[in-house]
């Protein structure tokens, strides 16, 4: 059967799959600065976010990625005063960082304002943390940012990036890292989400080999489910300043005072305690 | 974008979403007693099944579900000698349970002999443990099967159906559950692939209630990635005749005399220490 135009429809070619979406109506097309964004009502995902014909983010499956670039570097650092987001315009990642009484300040930094005030249009569950007085939203390049940061500013650096094409392509490198690295407090944490385990197992090697050689001790990569994106298999790498990821505050996960629907102290454990066999080979 | 028909596209339309995989050749198509079955070669998942136009299986990520749907089972019981696989007719989870050296017999039932033909000739790999010695192939109605097996003549019995519509509608009823019961030794243990997290809770939880009913002491289920399935996020739900399903025999995954590329130790405990968040609401 082929498809007709009630989907959107993203097909990866080098992956030689496509995922798609039943969509209802069109609700806003517009060209930013940075990027073409499409926001869509669909039939059972809610409203979906469409940047330069690239999957975003739904209402319906986003908290599978937003818990899981999250929690798990949260719960490892023994004291997450300072997050910094670069990207996450969506500010679902934003959110869940809020939800750790410990968090201090949160900043957020997306080059492209016009992600989130869409967002907060077409996803105001997703932004309904923005007013928090810890919440600090800017809307520059968050290489420069990174760069520009005081040495050990920040306990948590998400990097919560769209793939490593046009704007985001300076995230994935060496020099970004070693910023990184530098803009890290002493315990600091950089996680970054970092694509399909079955379809980039080059890239995450790529990112991991650049992390170690921009100083962090330690490398993890962890997989979790995301429908809406290609293989709907993805992953987040996690890298930490001085010591080891394999330990985590496992009694504040036992007793954290939020719901997760996918993130467990289990799901945290798997995460930490090996990598995946797939990309061991 | 629309995809035309260089791509196979399953539709799933109560779920609203579609999956599909660029074809290079339809390798072969006919209609079986039971079915229909389409093998094509595909640009980037070798070959791959489809069964009355619902994809069953490829070459490149089958080793998800076909690890997730035997290793859990098998290394949860204490000493699994007798092995019944219902379904499976591609043979690649009767492959993954051969490779555990405890198993004595491990015995395949398929309702359709020409799944497991084919099989043999497009997934060779799949297939080539078919001629170990302690592997049956029987061609009939596993339903009938379990009726009429001598009670507590099986250690594991993993139903590797097809979706409950159609020829696999009486696997996933209290009938069903029953039998198995009934056929399972003392520490007996069934497990059943139960479809998306995401999209078949309902169905999750009914066929649970099932298991409970039928006497099982102690249900769990737990999730993996399947990219080609719909969400890309599957699960199987396992049932435990005595006792509790907490525990596994974890000396012997650290020992294990095969590789995995996706189950693990770690991804075993998640599994088995706590329900998924999203499946207790």
């Amino acid at each position: 059967m082929s498809l007709d135009n009630s989907w959107f429809s993203e097909a990866c070619d080098p992956c030689g799959s496509a995922f798609s979406l039943k969509v209802v109506k069109k609700l806003h097309e517009e060209t930013s600065a940075f990027q073409k964004i499409e926001i869509y009502e669909t039939a059972t995902f809610g409203n979906f976010m469409v940047i330069d014909g690239f999957t975003m983010v739904t209402d319906r499956d986003n908290f599978l990625y937003h818990e899981m670039m999250s929690h798990p570097a949260l719960y490892t650092h023994p004291k997450p005063d300072n997050v910094l987001v670069i990207g996450g315009g969506d500010c679902g990642t934003l959110k869940e960082v809020l939800k750790h009484p410990e968090v201090k300040k949160a900043q957020q930094v997306e080059i492209d304002e016009r992600v989130t005030r869409l967002a907060e249009i077409y996803f105001p569950d997703l932004c309904s943390s923005n007013n928090d007085p810890r919440a600090e939203l800017h809307f520059v390049d968050g290489i420069k940012w990174v760069q520009d940061a005081a040495p050990g500013s920040y306990d948590v650096i998400i990097v919560d990036s769209t793939d490593p094409v046009g704007p985001a392509e300076g995230l994935f490198n060496e020099a970004f890292y070693r910023n990184c690295h530098k803009a890290l407090g002493e315990h600091g944490i950089l996680v970054q989400q970092s694509e399909s385990p079955l379809y980039h197992a080059k890239l995450i090697h790529e990112m991991r080999a650049a992390m170690q050689k921009s100083g962090f001790s330690d490398v993890l990569t962890y997989d979790f489910p995301q429908p809406i994106y290609p293989s709907g298999w993805w992953s987040g790498t996690m890298a930490r300043k001085t010591g080891q990821l394999n330990t985590f505050r496992e009694n504040d996960v036992k007793a954290k005072p939020f719901k997760t629907k996918y993130y467990s102290l289990a799901k945290h454990r798997a995460a930490l305690e090996e990598e995946l066999p797939l990309l061991q080979e």
